[in-house]
């Protein structure tokens, strides 16, 4: 069968080719391409899409209400369940804000970050100017301190679904406040975003000076609006409040300030404030998870993931008999700082109602406490919805029924 | 001034809150939110955009032509001058294809693995029995045997874009292939995809048992279409033609078999075939690269990437005077095997005309070369296009005008 030869640079232009070729021969073009107008193919060369057979998407938190009077507060969910690796990607990040409004929509020629206060020099920086300055890639994970098991979840996407982990790239903040000159007297930074309440929150200056990054790229382009765009501060392993998104200001402080942010589950004390920051040592089986369904005795892939503000995973153990035996699981990708680390262990079910549950101990040799533990911590029995007066870094358990059904241990 | 507090589950299910919100109090919606239909926002929920301000693109190879009659190969580069990080995000991985159509459509549930020839025990696998085993989740970079500089490209996405870098999670060949029991007179494997003409490739059984792996997921989704959904042989360092997308076939045999994929540049001869696969040691610099323009005199951020087949980058070294001098760049992020490296340098440039160059040394002491030694390697001069007879890994130089623009060095 003779066929014309396209004329390929026609065809990636204008797609007139491709549709004379859709009628001559349309037998070549399959799969994603039949039948598609040429300017959706042009826009496929442009910027790829998922398959549409993939249909995982971010649902709202159900319970979470709004602290402004106008419930525009967004929880947004990350579908955990259908996570692979370690890197979250950017269309389901999840996202929080309590600040009125979804996206701030920043020209980022427009937009400049001020650092000011206890400075000897105050500076103002715009987007360009940060990126000539030297910077760093790091993966870390954010999470919401709201980020909390309820007995009334069914999915790790209700239970664990305010945590995510990209790649950010940024500059180093300790450079931009040597830069401004850190006067003795400053001992923490209040950081703000250019958002309707100004989302702000106060960080203590040995942690600014530390870790914390001045991010304008996440996984690779530039941070997406729901992530902050251009600008977002990224504080390792601390609660997601403090990573500033649309970062517009730092000014350099004598004390601990109050800020809308601080929505009462922050320790004003200066000696107590900057503990109660940190994430986990935590972690959380996302397969088999709430909601999924076993098809029946045999061989299957026990897989999820752990995390710690406290710095790198060391190890995570999994237990299938509720918590009385333990086995080391393996890591199934690197272990960065403050990054969620994948977890694996070949699992042979016997068809038996069961519980899963999973545990982490940190680089610093922080273990993930049972509820019972952190119940004991705090001295006073939980109320029917296992509310945890603190951060709740718990061991989430799994039930598997008999019928491979899998459900909340919780509930 | 007092406002109805919309209720929030309505406004998240179903707009209509939000929508008399939005007559009532249009001050409070902004940003991306502003305007946009109910359904556009619950979109965003479920699934985040990147911000309307970035507008980065792949674009197709100017002067590549397809191998087969029909004019249907693309090669299409990804935007290397806007990267940041090693993460290249999903939409703008670089594809390529030599097999007369652009994305094959495949049900995953329909789709099967199937592993014969030289084997104990054939196997046919489901996506969803290869997500029951034992898997890893490993950063790697895909890289195009044809990604080579020409004088005529003025940009780095012309010049280096049939490369990118994602993490991949999938099952280690290794653990199927002994599953399947492979005999002992096997020494190749030949992989092979879905695709009308059988996209294939021979693959040492060596390398197979070492670090390839059967991947079902990228950058923490489910594989892309135009990376192969729903299943990618990633063969870490190897040239893209090996990293089998659609996989659907893996046949042990006792020799190397011509492919398709053979197209004209690997050697047959199995004592040297092995060694032509690999790629790199690589290195260029994305910032500052063809079609950018310096603002004036001062401190800039040199930035690129570096990647090896044969392990991960131990040095980058950048020259601000056409190669005379040397300087030790800064690794950005972490350096894995066979995967993307950011370095960068500062530099204050002094507003007269130079070239920048990148080289790099990866963890086996391999240096890349630039393109008097490779022509001195060939012992042949090359032409008025610079075509290499092999691989093209040179230094890629960038020449710095007085002006501030910048363009190829080859030219």
């Amino acid at each position: 069968m003779a066929m014309k030869r396209p004329n390929r640079r026609g065809f990636l232009k204008g797609g007139v080719a491709l549709a004379g070729l859709a009628t001559e021969g349309g037998q070549l073009l399959h799969g994603q391409t039949q039948g598609m107008p040429p300017k959706k193919i042009d826009e496929l060369i442009a910027y790829g899409e998922r398959s549409h057979f993939v249909t995982s998407i971010r649902v709202p938190v159900a319970e979470r209400h709004s602290p402004d009077e106008f419930g525009l507060t967004f929880h947004v969910l990350t579908p955990l369940q259908d996570s692979f690796g370690i890197i979250t990607p950017s269309s389901l990040h999840y996202t929080a804000t309590h600040r009125g409004a979804f996206v701030p929509d920043i020209d980022p020629r427009e937009h400049r970050l001020m650092i000011h206060g206890m400075v000897d020099r105050p500076l103002v920086f715009s987007v360009e100017d940060l990126k000539r300055l030297p910077y760093l890639s790091r993966i870390h994970f954010i999470e919401c301190l709201g980020n909390r098991a309820r007995p009334s979840h069914k999915t790790v996407q209700e239970t664990h679904g305010l945590t995510s982990c990209a790649e950010w790239t940024g500059v180093p903040l300790s450079l931009l406040l040597k830069e401004a000159g850190v006067q003795n007297a400053a001992s923490w930074i209040v950081a703000e975003g250019a958002e309707e309440v100004k989302g702000a929150s106060s960080i203590p200056l040995a942690k600014a000076m530390d870790d914390c990054l001045v991010c304008y790229a996440m996984n690779g382009e530039p941070i997406r609006p729901q992530q902050g765009f251009p600008l977002r501060l990224i504080v390792p392993g601390f609660e997601g409040i403090y990573q500033i998104k649309y970062l517009r200001r730092i000014k350099l402080v004598d004390r601990y300030y109050m800020t809308y942010d601080d929505y009462g589950h922050i320790n004003p004390d200066p000696k107590v404030a900057a503990l109660t920051h940190q994430i986990g040592p935590k972690s959380v089986i996302t397969f088999p998870s709430g909601g999924q369904q076993l098809s029946g005795a045999g061989f299957y892939e026990i897989t999820g993931l752990a995390w710690s503000g406290g710095g790198a995973v060391r190890t995570v153990e999994v237990s299938t008999d509720g918590g009385n035996t333990w086995k080391n699981a393996d890591l199934r990708s690197p272990a960065f700082p403050m990054a969620h680390t994948r977890f694996g262990l070949n699992w042979n079910w016997d068809g038996k109602e069961c519980v899963l549950m999973s545990r982490c101990v940190d680089e610093l040799g922080t273990a993930q406490p049972t509820r019972a533990e952190i119940a004991k911590y705090w001295n006073k029995p939980l109320d029917e919805n296992l509310r945890i007066p603190g951060a709740d870094n718990s061991v989430q358990p799994w039930r598997v029924a008999s019928d491979g059904s899998i459900h909340n241990g919780l509930s």
